[in-house]
């Protein structure tokens, strides 16, 4: 199979220096491209601004805002057979971007954001037999939540987690199928659960047969 | 002597996962540890958040925001002989951080920004014979910015660098003195300019004789 894997979180540049961002390593996402490549699957990774090194075989492709990984995203989307979306985007931007630096001065202002683009919610409109994976992180009303975003996006399946685990090499995960019912739930290191994950989309693929194309 | 260096950026939570920054990677800082510390000097070294190695022998305390960062550095500048603040701290924080995370659903909206506390102009204003280093950023004008930071925030010397030097290993800069007088201009790696910095400094410690403390 063609894995497709997002990762990382994005940075928002409000001007030269500056920017939103958030706390994702990027180590999930890496991790299910090592699972993956390391089942003999090709790889195609998507990653944000982070300080980790590209599992061996696996093709990177490097982007820093949302937009730039929505369009690097959905331009690899049409040549795979899965895509596991780790990847924290920035919800929101910066509704300008500056150049040069920001002079400071007042002593507060306000800075206008505007909502990213839904990278996820594009693919899945457009998967045509692909399996589309969604990461839910919420800190409260985990399993509600991330159902409401499984149906919401149409996936077809979902990991959800809650912001303890950014940054750690452990977390402890429930995956549902795409009617909302618990495949799994494993408390594990990330290349655990990455391992678990990617057994679990071979054999969906398996049973659902060759996917349609287009 | 004993240096106290301050590197990195700081990151400005809004709410668990979400956090306002900027694009030091933290390399000139670590740059002037390392070269203080081979010169035999000692290092205390306030680092925000860098995925750097702490060169050995250097003392690291890890910061995240700027109130934290200066908590930790106003503590260590009284022990210390020299100040170089290399770290690029987020000048602005929002008003509030939110538990848990922020529901995305409008499409735009305003986040409230307040100045952070001046670090550097707080420990200038204690120094009893310490020296100050800043490092000025500027995208136009570099000069009079560097010029005009030295003066108002009362520092013995300063480099002042452009922004495409930030997560590059080498920069080009200029180190004016107290005085405003041009030092030297070194085009080179950042480890090559760390340790004329450090010898810069050296002498110039020779010269004034032992500081006052208090």
């Amino acid at each position: 199979m063609h894995f497709l894997v997002t990762a990382g979180p994005t940075r928002e540049y409000l001007d030269d220096v500056r920017y939103l961002s958030n706390a994702s390593s990027g180590r999930m996402g890496y991790a299910v491209a090592a699972a993956a490549r390391s089942r003999g699957h090709r790889v195609t990774l998507v990653s944000g601004p982070v300080e980790l090194v590209v599992p061996p075989g696996v093709r990177v492709l490097r982007v820093t805002g949302a937009r730039e990984m929505r369009r690097a995203t959905l331009r690899e989307f049409r040549r795979c057979d899965v895509l596991v979306m780790t990847a924290a985007v920035s919800d929101y931007r910066p509704a300008a971007r500056l150049r040069g630096k920001i002079k400071k001065g007042r002593p507060a202002w306000s800075l206008r954001l505007v909502r990213t683009p839904d990278i996820l919610t594009a693919c899945a409109a457009r998967k045509r037999g692909r399996i589309c994976v969604g990461f839910a992180l919420e800190s409260r009303g985990l399993r509600r939540y991330a159902l409401e975003k499984l149906r919401k996006k149409n996936l077809d399946m979902i990991v959800a987690d809650s912001p303890t685990a950014i940054g750690r090499p452990a977390a402890a995960v429930l995956c549902l199928d795409r009617t909302g019912r618990d495949l799994w739930r494993l408390h594990a290191s990330k290349a655990a659960i990455a391992r678990r994950l990617v057994r679990t989309l071979e054999a969906r693929a398996a049973a659902a047969g060759p996917a349609p194309r287009g």
